[in-house]
Parts: structure tokens; C-alpha cells; sequence
């Protein structure tokens, strides 16, 4: 009989798988931190099956990333209007291992400063689920496509309105945190792919778009079973909702916070403190867009995804999506009063409270930002956008002095001779 | 004066910054974990600037990873050669907050071991580095390149030969464990790009790269400037490099290892324990590379990036990585003996030496998989391919269903009702 | 002093062009029938400057194509309604000269005919312009993009209402052919990117839309001086227009006529008339579409710009829109009544009046489609996306038998020996 | 019985279909150029089927284009070599539509000629054919991807020998013509993709590549059956060949011929004859190549299609390749001598022999620019790209302008009042 391994999380399940590692060969000689806890399995065990111990990442903070943010609530027709702005002064962990990241960010939190602070606006924030519906026919799917623009509203008003009669079955499924903003469809073939997009407000909101995405899609088989119409199969997603996967589709929006962050830099303070020259900078964003547009990659940018990475690692956010959130699109231009910066990060999916952001260190983490109730999501995006346009700012320094000098020594004294 | 925040890692300058984020007002009602150690400074003031405490995560160990894989050298003409192969179950550590995702690789595991084990080949193993070489005209460009074709088995020389005279002041930054394989170019404008491609053996490689490349761009501006090819800039690096951003260029390899893991799953097995039908698989497989195709994805699979995350954090990698090692392009196919399932996973950028697999945890499950020594970090991208597929093939029976139903209800009951 | 070509088409400009042409040394052993006519510069000499002659194409004409196709009316909220629907057989011309093209045209609208024939439905049917209004910063660019999300009904209300008042100098410039439809933004940096959508009736329409974009950033300017908001600098298409350049931003339509076109094929009708097999022609569609993906490709498709070529080289339409008017994404799968093949044409760029649609050739194959007057764009659309279809259909037969022999032997007596 | 259209040429079944057409009600009242003759069916019915007339498209020729154009041979490795540069003056015919199209055209010309001249360079010249192998297993696609490397010199001493005995009952398919240069894979789960890239000389060469990729496929399944590895079937054609399809894969080169052009502008030749300034000029590359990047463009450039439309239209190319032959990187920045304006196009697809060319009216054009004979191919494809670089400069002066008010006002008068 082949040998199965527990998922489970009690006690006894997670000694056993413990036990067995612990007796393989190769362990005899190896530390044994990977069996002992720091926290302990009564507070990690309901974050993931197989349980059998922790894994410790060093976390330093850095800043302070002196930041104005908007604030943002939405109108009756569900469009984001902003309703203020906030000026902090905000400190940021970083969960990492990549020598010199954490200085290169502190220096561009610090030329920030220097400069003014960093201003950030959240144009969009919506998550997307895909469901496709597959017929035999185009000629059906167009039906169902058509359905859709015209029964929109319906849908919103249903979905969204915690008591509706009508709900069923399904009712006890629904959550009320994810909000229906629209529909939008696409038709390939048979197939019609129904795009649900949704407002999860504080938490990134995959579960609950994907519960509420089920319960939509009961009802419209229901409804246009009536009608004669009735798809073979249904997948609850099926690639054009753009979960962990970059795609066009969504770099501009659609699939998290869409948000800006901009600082204009005084001509000396890129002089005295990034060594460089706008010139040298310009030059840099020039050189590195050609390079980006020759090399197919749909971002720009020099490495958004180091800072996104990091920060994901210390709030508990799934580093699954660290690829789709890191997708970007930065400027460098001439303004009369210095060089502008600027980055564009289109779908930041981050979220203050379910899933890892309950962990314990993430909690404490995100209460250091003040990252806690009502507007903390989209709070933390825009600090991660402004965190993400501190280390743009000084990886591009870096880079753009003559034969990239900086860069080279920074990378080679951080990252050790090997 | 303006407050500036410390980024050194001695004793005095961490409880200053502990001292300091502890006295923040938001931090009075908060816990204090991540103030508290586990590991201590000592052992992580290394990996990063600015530490101030850690950040704990939780690992589960799946498997057994029932796994046939290729061992490789290079030939004398660099190609990589499949000189044996090696067939082992591995025990994988995940970190990840992700509920039903351990539980989902584990049951994909299990089918792959119910048919007799999963196969993985390296298909490619080099690291890219693009350096910019600035002129004014095309003209000077073209030139570049041509002399990178008529010189390149010159500078491979020179560069992988340790004991070469000729290196001067620059020898002693070069890496011997970053071997260069070929030089390619691409003139764009009055820019040449030259990418230097680079075994780097058990690291990831990186910064040994950079390092090699730095000390190839000082050796071409000096044979170029006696036939007075004198660029402006160069930069080390300019985005045709591919580093943490997703790219087509490498999208079929040339950034990281280019691994492919298949498995074909007889039509019971697929019917008991992955409850669904080889047809209903194939669908899903057809309905979503359509979706992904219409909605400008550049790979195609359900969800590696979950898999590849999830190992990444437990053994230390750059979490920053996780997009770009995520390209791939996963196939469900019929053959007389079942379903074949695949991905091809186009540059997994992994190392078992360096960085942060030097973290005492990172360092235990690296063990745990016997990923140490030569050889080593080829064998990492081979069990995190074949990881990968065990989920494909577990997220993809789940979403096969009849509606979704499993997937929905997995991620509801492990996700949480929020 | 340097020689000046005369632009002009008068007829002096015309012969001193001819004879100075004549007079070049290698024109000598050359034929003369570039220098005469069959039309005549008085009917040719208002389609471009710099006249010299005519070029003369083949054209074949292949019919017929059984169609039903869609009849469309905007609503009061400008959506596209189908208030009915109208069968045809219609003859195409095109104009080629690749041996082979027709006869399989030829071949798949045979297929079409035995089958009931083809479905055709227009999705969508927009132009758009992107003009780009250049700021110093991103904050002011966010301004304008919010300015215009509150001020599209005005804009739309002022640009299509031929009779308003407050037009002033711009009002004689202004087409009452484009109206508008939507207005979207997308900031990037400094620069607020202005998307106009329009719909242009019967023409292709860039130069309409080009007027009226222009005449909307008038009105844009007047309105956003009051509020001390500037632009440096207003480009009237900065690339996220998508002109003659195939985007992801358009592959899903708003250049143009957005139309699917279906058949579904008897088993019998593939065998005996395709001599292959529905699981040879899924086959291909699998590995072809793996293929598109591998490669990078936007469209997935055997081959539509052959056809969109030829009819549009017909019918006078734009041919530096091939490319972009090509997009296009194909299916191929079963239904209980036989193979179902699709195709999506993301954006057919055509009109029947205005520009080359004038030529007297162009005339009267428009008239043979009976492709004049009222909604006669969108009927030419349709007729395109279902005679590109009957093109894929013929050449995936060709390419699904084994070896391809067909599609070889087709190539190797069609191509000739060369 | 259901009408069969007959496709052939005999002067019978050509004048029943134009008698049918005649027939045709809505033909009545329409002009009859379309069933007279200006060459005459004897001279044009071997270019296509279903011949039933012409199609009359004006020309204009433009000039004089002063080219300073390189002259290339392969050198024993294949590697194309320039062996020797050549000036010339000349004119450049186009067919088109486009009202200011060859105006502008003239003044880009123009102003390249008070430059002293444009500068081109091939860099690569490659036709790529992408060949299914389907097997069952990624496991034997792996096998033979091997095999291909290693036999990849024999498949070429084979293919390219014109005597060599073994070739059997292939041997009368080869063409002498298109000599392979490299044999590249790619596998995509049980599918491995042969990508053969041949030197198709001065045809374009789809027919001829698609015939020798034929006679290689044959001589591939011989040598594999003999180690039992049999594929199920094989796709002469699946998507990785980049046929009429724009695709990253072929972005940088290998369908077509890769060609650089350049010119520096002086600062006067910009302000009097271009009524812009480099910084207007280069501003509009910044924004136009951020807009590009937004768009999810993978060319960038201003309008090279439409250059490329007109010169491959009057000279008898195939039009279904203008989408790709016009990918395109265009490139404006600062020397010390003014501004240089730089294009590559990835792929031209020309040819001066076969298909179209062979047409009269496109042999004389053909002639005019002496491009008839060995080596003509490549001259036509520099031509190309010079005339493109001319149109680039010529627009993206118009629009640079304040307000674009230069390309709005050429666009209203050229383009009429519609």
C-alpha cells in the first residue's frame, strides 16, 4: 500500500510528519530550527495544511517615507472619488534577503523627504474573476453576451443587496464584503467569458469574489435556462481574470489598486545625495524603455518587484501575486522644478485583514503603518506604491552613474564576494 | 535637521530603531513579536540592512514527490548534456498562508505517484545580464555588435579562464563560478545591447554576473578605444536582461533554469482521485489557454506562481523572482495511456549557495530535499517544476468540475468565511 | 543647388516626372506600362501627390458566400442593438497574387454553402484617437483624467450636436460623420492620454476623428486655462490610438469593426470536401494555438490577413491597416451537429466611402457586394470577418492532413517551382 | 444541385463569371472598369484563380531617397558578412491612397538628403518555417529536440548539397534556393516545434522554405523511426514561423530581413524644412513610446506601415505580410551634429523574384530601383527601411508640432472635408 502523507494540523498529525523528517537520513546532520517553533502551532495552524514548523525571514523597517495620500470613498454610481487627502510620515518592514535593498530603499525614502514628501492617488480598485460559460456555438455565447449588458443592473442590484429575497440556496454562500461594480464579457468562440468586477474592500478578496462569483453564476444559468439557454459547463475562472498571471489585460488596471506615486527631485538634491545628473537619469529611462519595449516585457521599470516582494513578505500578503502586482509603468521627465518620478503600479492585490495578514507578526506589521479598519487597503497600496518609487529612484541613481559604478559596488559589497 | 533613520546592523543601532518603532502611539496596543527574536541578530544582521526584528511564517512539508530526474553537465561547447538520470522521493517545504494550498499540491503529488512518479528535464541553464553600451549613432552601434560576433570565443576566454594575465586591475572582482556561455546583441537606435549569458552554477547568480559583466564592459571599452569606439554611458544593466520583470525574450528560457516536468495520469486515476474526466480536463485546458491568449497573458497555466512562491520562501530565494520564475506553459493532452499533463517552466531562477539560502531555516529544508552540493540547484528547479505540475494538475480537477464545485468549495472552506 | 521632385499633380508636374523617370539609364530595357494608363491621372491624380502612373493587380471574384448576417442601430445610451438579421450570397473580389488563395477561398465558402452558412455578428464598432496633453506632473495629469471623467456628457453633447452655438472658430473643422462615444484616460507620468472613441458611420474615419479629436482639445484647453490647468505640449495620437500598429489595447476592439463570424460543419462536409477529420482539425487548432502563445503572437489564426489583404487591396480600403485589421482570434471545436469554427476580427478597419473606397475600381466591387449607403460598413464587415473565416477553414484542412501533403502540394503547384 | 463558382483561367471560364457578375442587379447601374482589361488575362491569370479583372491603384514615385546602403554575403558559417558599401540616388514608387502619404514621404526624403543621406545596414536575413512534431509524450518531443541538435550540421549538409545522392523521392521537391541556416526547437509539452531558418535569397520564399522544410521533415521521420521514435502527426506549419502574424519570436529578427536606417539631422534642417525642434521631437518619442508600451504595442514607431503598404504594393509583394514586415523600433536622440533619427524593422518579407513581382507594372518599378539580380533582395529591403525612416521623420515633424496642428491640417486638406 503506498504510504500517505497527513494534511491535517492536530497535534498528533504534525508530530508524526515531524518525526518522519526528522528520521530521514539526510537530517541526521542538518540544524534542527525547522522543528521548533517561535510561535508555535496553535497559532500557525490554520493558515495552511501539513504544518510541521515555521520559516524565519530577517525584517528590517525603514523610513521615514514621508508621503500625502488620498483618501478615497466611492459615489452612488460606484465611481472612487476622492474625499481628502493625508500627510504621514510612515515606517515600512521589509521581509528579505537581497543585500543592500534596504539602504538602497532608505535613500530614496530619504531624498523624498528632502524633497518635499511623495504624493500618491489610487485611480481604480477592483478585483476581477472570470467565469466562462461554454456552449456549443458562438451564436450562444454572443446571446449570453448580449444578456449580460442588458440584465447589469439586475445583477448588481441582486448580488449586492445583503437582503434580497431571492437569493436561495446560495444565500448563505454570499459574502457582503465583495461588491459588484460591473460586468463586462468577452466572446471567443463558444465561449462566453463573463467578467465580474468587485470592490473587496480591506481584504484582497480572491474567496470572497469567488463565492459571490458562484452565486452570480446560479442565477444566470437560472434565469436563462428559461430562455432555452444553457451552457454545457461553467469554469469559475478561466485565465481572463488575471489571477498571479501578468497579463496586458490587466497592466492597467482591474485586478487590485491602480496607484500613482510621484516626487519631483530639486536638481541638488539628485546632485548631493544620488550622485548623478537628471541628464544621467534621463538617459537611463531612455536606454532602459527601448530596452524593455525590445525585450517584450510588458512593464517598465527597474525592479518594482523587489520592494513589492518585501513588503508582501511582512504583512502576510500572497507572494503568489507578486508577479501581477508588480507590473508597472514608470516615468522620469523634466519639470521647471527638477526631475519628476513617477510610477504606476496597476493592480497592487493586497488586503489588511484575512488570510496571512492575520499572522501574528503581519498584524503588528501593519499596525506599525496604521494599516488597520476601514481605508487600510487602500492605505497600504499607496504606501507600497511610494515605497516601490523609493527604490526606483535610487536603483536608477545607482545605474545611471558612468559605467553604473554605484550599482556594481553596492551589489558587490552587499552581495558579498561569491 | 532632519531625522535619519540608521541602516547599519550592530547591536546599538537595532535597539535604537526597536526603541524608536516601540514608542510609535500605534504600537502601544499592538503585540510585540516583532520585537521579540527567534534567531537573533547575530545570525541574520547579514542578510540585510536596517534589521529590527524577523518575520515568521508558517511551513508545511508535502509529499513524497515521486520524481524521475535528469543529472546534466556541460560539454565542451557548453551544452548542457543529460549524462544520467536519477529517480528519488522528496519531501517539499512550502511557506505560504494560502489555505487548500498545501492540501491541493499534496493531493497532486499523490495521483502523480499513483502513476508511477513524474519525469523533469533541464532544457536550459543560463542567467542574463544586458549591458547598454551608449554611442550617438546607430552606425557606432552596428560596429559594436559586429565586433562582439568576430571576438566572442576571445572573451569567453579571457573571462572563464582564472589564471588569464591579461586581467589586471579588474581580476579580483571577477567571479569564478559565473562561467559565460555566449554573447548575443541588439542594437537599438544608437545603443547596442550586449547580453552576456552565464552558467552560474549552484548560485542564482545575480550578483556574480554583474560582477563578470562589469569586468567584460571594462575589457570591450578598452579594445574599442584604440579603433576609437568610445561610448558615452554604459549601464549595467538596461531591462533586455530580464531581471524580475516578465518578458517574452525569456519566456522560452536564457534567465533562470528551463525545466519540463510531465506525468501521464491513467483514466482511473483521474476518475477516483481527481474526480473528473480526461475530457472535462482537456476542456478547461482548451477554454482557458483561449482565455489566456485573449487576454494578453504571456504564460499559460492555472496557478504556478502559488507553488513557486511557496518554495522560494521556505528556501530562501528572492521572493522578487517569483513573477519571472513563474513563466510557463502548462499542456493537457490524450495519449493511449491517459492524460498527459506538462509545464514547461521557462527560467527558474534558483540557487542553493548565496543570499538567502543562507538562512539557517532556508539552509535545513534545503537539506530536507538534498539540494546541496553540485548539482544541486538543477535538482531544486527539477522538484520545483515537478511541484508545479503536481498543482497544476490538482487546481486544474478542481476547477474541471461540473460548475467548479470543488475548487469553489475548497476555497471557501479553507479560505474562511469573510 | 539641390533637385526638387514636384509634389503636384497637375499635368506638367506629371509628365516631367514620367520623363524624367524615362531618362534613367536602366529604364532603358525596362517595359513602359508604368508610364501609361488605363484610367488616366484625371481620375487618379486626387488620391495621392507625387503621381507618376498605375500598378495594376489581378482580381478574382469568389462567391458565393451563403451569409447571415446582422443588422445594427445604435440606442440613446449609443449602444450597438441588432434589430435584425439578413441572408445573402454575396461574391468577393480579391486582389492578389498568391497562387492558390482563391481556390481555397473558394474552396471554404463552398464548405460554408453545403453547411447552411456562415453567422456574422458586430460586437463593436468604434474608432479611436489618443491625444496625449503633456503636464509637468503626474498630479496635474490625474486632474485632467478626473476632469474628464465628470465632464463626458458635455463633451460628447457639444461634439455631436451640429447645431451648438459655442463651437466658434473650430466648428468648420469639425465632421458631423464622427460622433462620439466615450472618452477613457490613462495617465502615464506627466501625460494624461485622452482616449476619444468614435463612431464614424460608413467611413474608416482617422481623418473625421483626427478633426474632431482636435476641435475636443480645443474646447478641453479653454475649459481647464480657467482653472489654471496647462499642458506644455498636446500631441494629437501618441500610440495608445493604436493606428496601424497591432496592440493588446485593441486586439479586443475599439479600432474599428469588431465582428465573429461561425459555422458549424458536418462531419460528412469535412470529410468528403476537406478530407480530414474533425479530430485531425482540432489537433492543429491545439498545437497551433501552444504555438501562438510560444511565440509571442497576439492573434491566433491560420492565415486572415491573406484574406483581409486581398479584399481589402479590392476594395480601396487602407492597406497599412492590414496588419492591426488582422488581429484576430479562431476557435475550432465540436458540437453535436458537427465542427464549429469561429473567428474574431478584433478591429476591420474599412469604410465604403471616403479615401481609396473612391477608386472607380473600388467603386463597383463595393457596388458588387451591394456594400453602398446606409450601414453598408458594417455589411462589408461582416462579409469580411465570414470570408476570412472560410479562408481559415480551407487552409486548416490543408494544414490537418497528414504531413500537411495538401497544404504542400497546394503551395508547391500553386507557388510554382522556384 | 447547389451552383459550383469555377476557379480556373481558360478564357471560358473567365468570361462566364463576368457575364454572371454583369448579371448581377445591383451591377447595372454600375460602372464596367472592372470587366475591362488594361493588361489583359493572358498576362495576369497565373497569378491567382478566379481571375475576373483588375484592380487599378494610382503610384506615385518619390525621390530622389540618397542611401548609403551596405553590401552583404554570407561568409562559410553562414554569418552574413559586409563586404562593401554603395551610394545611390533613388526613386521610390508607391500605391496608395493616403492623401499626404507621398508628400510626406518627399519631405522626409528631402530633408535626409540636405543630411547628406541615409545610412542603412542588414543585420540578419532568415525565413523561418516552425514544423509540429506531435508525439504523446513531452518525453519523446524532448528526444528529438535532441536529436535536432545534434544532427542539425548533417540536416544541413543534406538540404543544402544540390548533388547529393540521398535524397530520394524528395529530391525534385528541394529547391537550390533556399539554403538552411539553422535548426532551432522548441518544445511545447508532447509537441516539439522544428523551426528551420533558411536564406531564401532574392524570393521572399514561403513556397520554397515550405518545400524543403517538407523534404527535411521526410528525412527526419526516416532517421527517427529507425530509433522508434514515430511522431502521430506532422504540422508543416504551427504558428511558431511567424507567417503574416506579428509575434514577439520575430520582433528582433529571423522572418524576413532585419534592416537598420539612420540619419542625423542637422539643427537648421530640423527648424526650416521639419518647422519643429529637437526637443519637440524628442518629447514626442518619449510620450509616443510610453503610449506604445501602454497600448501593449510591440512595435514602435509613428506609421511604418504605411510606407511599407505602398512601396510592397507597387511592387508586387505579398500584402498579407505588411502587418509584419512593418514591426518596427524607431529611435529619436541627441548627437553632437543634431538629432538622430534611427528605425529597425524587424522582418522585411521582399522578394524581387516570384509571386507577385512577376507582375508587369512591378518589374518595371522594380527596375527603376535596379533591383533585379543577385543581391537585389537585400537592396530592396535597405530601400525599405530608408523610406520608412523618411516617412517617420516627415510625421512625427507634423505632429510634434504644438497642438499637432501641422498633421491636422496636412490630414483636413489631403484628406478631404468628410
Amino acid at each position: 500500500m503506498k504510504f500517505r502523507w497527513p494534511h491535517r494540523n492536530h497535534a498528533k498529525a504534525i508530530a508524526e510528519r515531524q518525526a518522519y523528517l526528522r528520521a530521514l537520513p539526510q537530517m541526521e546532520q542538518s540544524g534542527q530550527e525547522i522543528f521548533s517553533w517561535s510561535l508555535g502551532p496553535e497559532r500557525l495552524a490554520s493558515f495552511q495544511e501539513c504544518l510541521t514548523g515555521e520559516m524565519v525571514l530577517p525584517v528590517g523597517v525603514i523610513g521615514p517615507l514621508v508621503i500625502d495620500m488620498g483618501i478615497y470613498e466611492r459615489d452612488e454610481a460606484h465611481q472612487l472619488q476622492e474625499i481628502g487627502r493625508h500627510a504621514d510620515r510612515v515606517f515600512v518592514p521589509v521581509a528579505h534577503t537581497e543585500g543592500g535593498l534596504s539602504e538602497s530603499m532608505l535613500r530614496g525614502m530619504r531624498v523624498i523627504d528632502l524633497a518635499g514628501g511623495v504624493k500618491t492617488w489610487l485611480l481604480q480598485d477592483e478585483m476581477t474573476r472570470d467565469c466562462a460559460f461554454v456552449f456549443s456555438t458562438a451564436a450562444e455565447a454572443v446571446r449570453l453576451a448580449r444578456w449580460c449588458a442588458q440584465e447589469e443592473s439586475h445583477l448588481k442590484a441582486w448580488i449586492n443587496n445583503p437582503d434580497h429575497q431571492d437569493k436561495g440556496a446560495v444565500r448563505a454562500a454570499i459574502s457582503r464584503h465583495a461588491q459588484l461594480l460591473r460586468i463586462r464579457t468577452r466572446v471567443v468562440g463558444p465561449v462566453c467569458h463573463v467578467l465580474y468586477g468587485f470592490d473587496t474592500q480591506e481584504a484582497c478578496g480572491p474567496n470572497m469574489m469567488t463565492r459571490n462569483a458562484y452565486a452570480l453564476n446560479e442565477y444566470i444559468v437560472n434565469a436563462l435556462s428559461s430562455e432555452g439557454l444553457v451552457p454545457h459547463q461553467i469554469f469559475l475562472e478561466a485565465n481572463l481574470g488575471g489571477d498571479k498571471k501578468p497579463s496586458y489585460e490587466y497592466f492597467a488596471g482591474g485586478h487590485g489598486k491602480t496607484v500613482v506615486a510621484e516626487v519631483v527631485l530639486p536638481d541638488d538634491v539628485v546632485a548631493r545625495h544620488l550622485h548623478t545628473t537628471p541628464q544621467g537619469l534621463q538617459m537611463l529611462e531612455w536606454v532602459g524603455l527601448h530596452g524593455a519595449h525590445a525585450s517584450g516585457m510588458q512593464s517598465f521599470g527597474f525592479t518594482p518587484a523587489s520592494a513589492i516582494a518585501a513588503i508582501f513578505a511582512a504583512t502576510g500578503q500572497d507572494l503568489g501575486m507578486v508577479g501581477t502586482s508588480s507590473m508597472a509603468q514608470a516615468t522620469v521627465s523634466r519639470t521647471p522644478e527638477g526631475t519628476a518620478f513617477s510610477i504606476t503600479l496597476g493592480g497592487i492585490e493586497v488586503g489588511t485583514v484575512g488570510g496571512g495578514t492575520q499572522l501574528p507578526h503581519a498584524q503588528q506589521y501593519l499596525q506599525m503603518m496604521q494599516c488597520q479598519g476601514p481605508g487600510s487597503s487602500k492605505r497600504l497600496a499607496q504606501i507600497i506604491g511610494a515605497s516601490a518609487l523609493a527604490l526606483e529612484i535610487s536603483a536608477a541613481a545607482s545605474m545611471a552613474s558612468r559605467g553604473s559604478e554605484n550599482f556594481f559596488r553596492t551589489h558587490w559589497q552587499r552581495g558579498g564576494l561569491r
